[in-house]
């Protein structure tokens, strides 16, 4: 174990793979070539189409102890990785490690084929059932934890080689044109899926409506695709994307977002050429509100949007308020309308979203970004990953890539959540480091980062509730009492990857 | 030397490079991996611009030796590789490569660096004057000419490294996102210049038109850009694309284009889901005028056209005579008007369009090509690279590609060209394969591959003038008398290189 820049103990080995202590946001620098794959031919007339994903699994050339991915925009609606795990079972696979964009709480259906060995490793973050029962030590399944960027840079350096790719197609053609825009599985976007097409061995695409050549629009392209199964149902719309998001009518909330968008406006970033970002969380879409509302005062005129896109962001667009969403997910029907027909709706991959390893993302041109956490603590390092019981419930998303991006990283959570204070002298787990964000703002007070010294004066010339970190934290400790610290076992069950591939930090087995 | 399945004799190394003998259009596999190069990292607030072409030619760590690349997209407008490399000679470069896409006329003006020793190598095809002066012995400048999917092949497969590509960029931003649908440059379709920006090592992009952050729509994006140069101007917009493609008024041309369109029908592919392309002669826009007018009577909707795109296949997509074009170069205003506004009219790579190696192409799907010839001879082998009399005039474009991809390929040439035969015993260069031509169509007569006896029957059936291509040949020759040999020296100027990368014929210096 090595400790790293932020004082965690990590392990510079661990389930047979080296890896780096973190050290910083910005200077660890790829020292390798961009991965590769055999290139293939394919001549006129071939059909790529077989009649089952066995078929599929069969051709693929998987065996055990590789590596397979799937892609998350299906969300909770997604029943394509349970198909494949429950088909790699019956077929006798064992040792198949996880590598897709996320795991949803519907992917609990695979804990037995967990228990049973044939998936034995996940090479992503978790949300729900599995982080948890990993976390109480009840199943064995090493977990690396990695931001949306994160996992980009980790198939573009070919650092989790990806064997096999299974590709959700909600629209898809003979030869693998693909889209996520129509079919009974619409979910708009497909930019996690992007980079998989483009770097895993083999890239199966699986579709529930298949379409005559060519599928228009094309998010992903027949040059990358080997395969197309034709399968009944890729997951249930319902759950697939939400029908519409909302802003909060929360009080606390609605005050939170009111100082978050006065935050903002103190920066001085609000200006034409605002580029902005949020989460579709009721209080993100009240800053979002709250902003929108000062552009209109101020005739200001925005760059972009970015992230994951709810119809919020999409007026935005339609009003003028920025000239082009970049959309590496869509969050709500009115988002997936929207990119079907909007060129100025950008599709675009995890990888030029938010790979630190590239010649340049787009959260590097982020202004500011609006982030969630379970916890933060008094160095500003912010938790996302585990809650306070200190359960893995929560992939990372693009927490870290975008506070390590935008200029101006506010993080935004009500001061008592479940009863349990929000600002800790140590986070339970670091997700993003303290080093790239710059506000954190609560319904009791804001604290800004120190070496925001002109934010500060001007937040209290604008009378806004200013206060240090500690002094927050010591003002809601006062309510809650502080929090008894959580005791943990040993035994690492998960790696929290920051963005550059190094160790930020670990998750351990919770003693129960 | 060798000699290759079509009886020409081919060297096995040139120019200190080993190349395969051609053998056959489908069977030759890929056996390497993907081309990769090296990761770059880009911090947020890196500033990419650079104040001038020497400065991006300084940090780009060019080097004798080394290999540079242009787009082709602003044709004989195109001033930047004639800027590159009058730079290169005034920085006292030696030995450099041009690997563009393709060289225009308007490059006449590097001949004295070429002279010089500042350039002398081409890894590509050359318009005009540089192919006529090699030709004739007066320039040393040895050429390798590849079809647009061939020279996307060599790029994905490493077989010609690009140290430098310059991306001439009508729209571009401060990273590097970059179109070629605004500006005073505006040219389109940026296709050819992608797979460049994918692979070549270093990527410069070079505009006369910066725009704010986030340029839209992004052909090409910003992960994949290193520098940025503003220059003012990149090319001569009269020069850069056709105001105006029209359809022939010869009597000759729409004879043989009635018969092309006849035959396309007779051949049972003018159906539902039909897919198509012609080039942007008035003959070939004929014969899209004959099949459209057949479209509409037999109210059939075909799926696409592709390649080259003129306002007048943006009709047919308006109509909804197609419903997608795959558009890799604009040939007039109103492609370019169309690819900036309409979603089905889409933008793609030569790799995808063309390249044989990748995991399925455009070509592949395709139903009919009309393609032209300078010559054709009686085993159905095109040459389009030289003219009769023996220089090296043209590039291959995406002749042996679509003529490989597509279900039925038809040459459509005028019987007589400058007083001599377009059927010859053996065409002066073989740039397309006999085994991949269908049908040869002149004013005099249609001569039908071997392999189509059903066609023939048809054809018959419809009363059109059906020959055999020995019978077409004498019936031409008896007018034009048999056209005299031409007398070449041993060297060979120029390698005609099958999109496979095998070497099909070669060009050798005329003897004067």
């Amino acid at each position: 174990m090595a400790r790293n820049s932020l004082g965690r103990e990590v392990p510079e080995t661990w389930q047979g793979k080296r890896y780096d202590p973190y050290q910083d946001p910005f200077t660890r620098m790829p020292t390798m070539d961009r991965a590769t794959r055999p290139l293939v031919r394919r001549n006129p007339g071939e059909s790529k189409i077989l009649p089952s994903l066995r078929a599929a699994i069969e051709k693929s050339g998987l065996q055990d102890g590789m590596t397979i991915a799937t892609h998350h925009h299906l969300r909770n609606g997604d029943l394509l990785l349970n198909l494949i795990v429950k088909e790699l079972d019956a077929m006798g696979f064992r040792n198949i490690c996880i590598a897709s964009s996320s795991v949803h709480p519907v992917h609990a259906e695979i804990i037995p084929s967990i228990r049973k060995g044939v998936v034995t490793r996940c090479e992503t973050g978790v949300n729900g059932l599995i982080g948890e029962l990993a976390t109480k030590g009840e199943l064995d399944f090493p977990i690396v934890v990695r931001s949306h960027g994160g996992r980009a840079r980790m198939l573009v350096t070919d650092e989790v080689p990806v064997d096999v790719a299974f590709i959700a197609a909600p629209c898809c053609d003979e030869t693998g044109n693909l889209n996520g825009v129509s079919g009974p599985s619409a979910c708009g976007s497909l930019g996690y899926a992007f980079t998989d097409a483009r770097y895993a061995r083999k890239v199966i695409a699986v579709t529930d409506n298949l379409v005559a050549y060519p599928a228009s629009p094309v998010s992903i392209s027949q040059s990358d695709v080997d395969y197309v199964v034709v399968i009944d149902s890729l997951g249930d719309p319902k759950k697939i994307v939400s029908t519409t998001t909302r802003v909060t009518r929360d009080p606390a909330g609605l005050l939170i977002a009111h100082y978050a968008a006065e935050v903002i406006e103190a920066s001085g970033l609000l200006k034409d050429g605002f580029s902005f970002q949020t989460g579709a969380g009721g209080t993100s879409l009240a800053v979002a509100d709250a902003i929108k509302r000062k552009m209109l005062e101020q005739k200001i005129r925005g760059s972009f949007g970015c992230g994951g896109i709810t119809g919020y962001f999409v007026d935005m667009l339609e009003e003028g308020y920025f000239r082009t969403l970049f959309d590496v997910q869509c969050f709500d029907l009115r988002a997936v309308e929207s990119i079907a027909k909007n060129l100025t709706h950008r599709e675009i991959s995890a990888d030029l979203y938010a790979n630190p390893f590239n010649r340049g993302s787009v959260v590097n041109m982020l202004d500011a970004v609006i982030l969630g956490a379970t916890e933060v603590d008094v160095n500003f390092n912010v938790n996302v990953n585990t809650e306070s019981n200190g359960y893995l419930l929560h992939n990372t998303g693009g927490h870290s890539d975008t506070a390590a991006g935008a200029k101006l990283a506010v993080v935004v959570a009500p001061s008592i959540r479940g009863r349990l204070p929000i600002v800790r002298d140590e986070v339970t787990t670091i997700t993003t480091p303290g080093e790239t964000i710059d506000v954190v703002v609560t319904e009791r007070g804001i604290a800004v980062s120190d070496k925001h010294e002109g934010l500060r004066k001007e937040l209290l010339r604008r009378r806004l509730p200013l206060k240090d970190i500690r002094q927050l934290q010591a003002e809601i400790n006062a309510l809650t009492g502080k929090p008894r610290p959580l005791e943990f076992e040993d035994k690492v069950i998960a790696l929290i990857e920051y963005r550059d591939g190094s160790i930020i930090d670990v998750v351990r087995q919770v003693k129960e």
